[in-house]
């Protein structure tokens, strides 16, 4: 374990894709969605980096709104590392934010920021990977992994793959935004393309510099949070006055498209984004009808659903006849789509704004 | 009003075709099944004959286990007139057994039977044809009402229209068991056959004398009840051991298949026997989008759904891109299937039992 290392998992979100089952208070990070695993994804994600780093330096950038829930969920690591942001400003103020505390630690830091949500299959092959990327950090480079496409999605940002630098370490050439279903179709067959799955290492030092220079007003904006945490007066209204003029940009189009060089370690551990239900449904456990079932469900002449039951109380859920669908069941919201429709889910969540159930989002 | 007139409501059933919503304890005559009604099938069949007939002479048959439902379906009708057959054994000895006690009270009494759980969007219709119905059965013959078909339905018996023997009252010259799809639509097209609607017309001495005559066995077996309530003796083994021993047959096939005359009203009603999920939604009163849905619904890209929401609790069901599902939600059940299913939820229920769920059957 490097003594200078510290995790930060990026654990914000909205709570849209996975409704019902995820909610405002409780975003997709914080359900079990890991196919085999009755743990959140984010106590996952930290779980997968304790043999890198301990619990102490492990640091989780969440909502406000989201830390008593974040603390139940990661009963290891303590409130001092779990920062609440006022209100999300995207990922680059949530970078920025968290480096300088970290930095004010430790003025060495090396930091890897790693999503709260993603599956990984393959944990040896996801942690060589981070100790490649880390190593390759050390010199003051800014690193990221870059997984390696199955194919053509055209929901991800890709980063195009240069000249290999060191064993194992390429020159990212650029961070391309998400593409055209054409444009992903030729990315995969020309094989120089990975995906952009939001890992990123550095040196504080580095990414500060790097603000500083690609975002000079964020870097400003942080300077004031740094002198709010000298004097020690970091109150609540002062926290939230200052968010709300942050720069709500993402790290990547904030700084990784505009910072030279950025190098990228190649990657395929089993990744997946867990984007939606349809996604849950491609990893889960599949029965002889090809249906990923949780609780009690009673299945007949039914193929290729997903059913997640989280109602509780001896609820049980039939389905009879039907195909590829989602059945989504909470104690007090039910969502039934075809699975091809998962990414549209956010369609429901606006009827139900709409419509005035606020208290089901 | 006449005065010799006694209403037997035949309210048995075993709560499967309405699962989860029916069940063993809540089968679908105590369901709010009508379009535009909030109260069950059951006391809408009974406020239906009120105009022709006074509380205190409206008989219910029903199941010893569902007496207690029924008398909270039912608070106008009096705890003597509802009679719980300790077990389920056909029509013929309801309506005999029934008929025995309704004539220890009444010697010259004329009954009606009818069904606890039909549809009748035609109201005045419906006691007009009983009042015809009523008038042709005084002078001793046995009456029934010919719902005329308006598709080729092979779920029902049929009944042969015969030559009119009084204004509006034919002969029926046959009882049909439930036809092949060939033969319906050949009644159909015909025009001389009608859908056999289980409801039937009769003096109580006329009923009695058929079921001597056709059912001797029956007949006797009825005989010993009757001698178990002169001794006041009823007790409830004395009593199970009689039924348990009683032929379990229907009416249609014990007599009316072997009594004639028969005499049969043609009627056109608005009659639906409300048979599954499925007449429900064609009966229903429909959105633009042709889905029909109570309770709390959030419909996006949803049609021709059938939406049955009892989950309560504020509860919300939220639909995403399906057609010409049905999704029936309770607190402790949920069922969806596409509505063409509607008929095979039989097999749902037994796939429950197989798997232990006795608790929602």
């Amino acid at each position: 374990m490097r003594s200078d290392l510290h995790v930060v998992v990026l654990a914000g979100g909205s709570g849209t894709r996975f409704w019902p089952a995820s909610r405002r208070v409780r975003p997709k990070q914080l359900l079990a969605l890991a196919p085999g695993s009755r743990s959140t994804l984010l106590a996952e994600a930290v779980r997968r980096v304790l043999t890198l780093c301990p619990a102490e330096r492990v640091w989780i950038a969440t909502g406000e709104h989201l830390v008593r829930a974040t603390e139940e969920a990661l009963p290891d690591i303590g409130r001092d590392t779990i920062l609440g942001e006022p209100l999300g400003r995207n990922t680059a103020p949530s970078i920025g934010w968290v480096t300088d505390i970290i930095r004010e630690r430790d003025p060495d830091a090396l930091v890897a920021v790693l999503p709260s949500d993603p599956y990984v299959a393959d944990e040896a092959g996801y942690r060589a990977a981070l100790e490649r990327a880390i190593d390759a950090a050390q010199g003051g480079t800014i690193v990221t992994i870059g997984i390696e496409p199955t194919h053509p999605e055209t929901g991800f940002g890709y980063i195009a793959l240069g000249d290999e630098v060191a064993p194992g370490v390429h020159d990212a050439q650029a961070f391309v935004e998400k593409p055209s279903r054409e444009r992903a179709e030729r990315f995969v067959a020309e094989g120089k393309h990975l995906w952009n799955a939001g890992m990123f290492f550095f040196r504080a030092a580095t990414m500060q510099a790097a603000i500083a220079r690609c975002l000079p007003e964020l870097a400003r904006g942080l300077e004031r949070l740094a002198a709010l945490r000298q004097k020690g007066g970091d109150t609540h209204s002062e926290l939230t006055r200052i968010f709300s003029e942050l720069p709500a940009v993402s790290i990547d189009h904030g700084v990784m498209e505009k910072t030279r060089p950025i190098h990228v370690v190649p990657a395929r551990f089993g990744w997946s984004d867990l984007g939606s239900w349809q996604a849950a449904w491609e990893l889960g456990e599949k029965d002889a009808a090809e249906n990923v079932a949780d609780g009690e469900v009673v299945l007949v002449d039914a193929r290729r659903n997903l059913v997640k039951s989280q109602g509780g109380g001896g609820r049980v859920i039939a389905l009879l006849g039907v195909e590829d669908l989602c059945v989504v069941d909470t104690p007090d919201a039910l969502l039934v789509m075809p699975r091809e429709r998962a990414q549209d889910v956010r369609a429901v969540v606006e009827a139900l704004k709409n419509a005035g159930h606020d208290d089901k989002l």
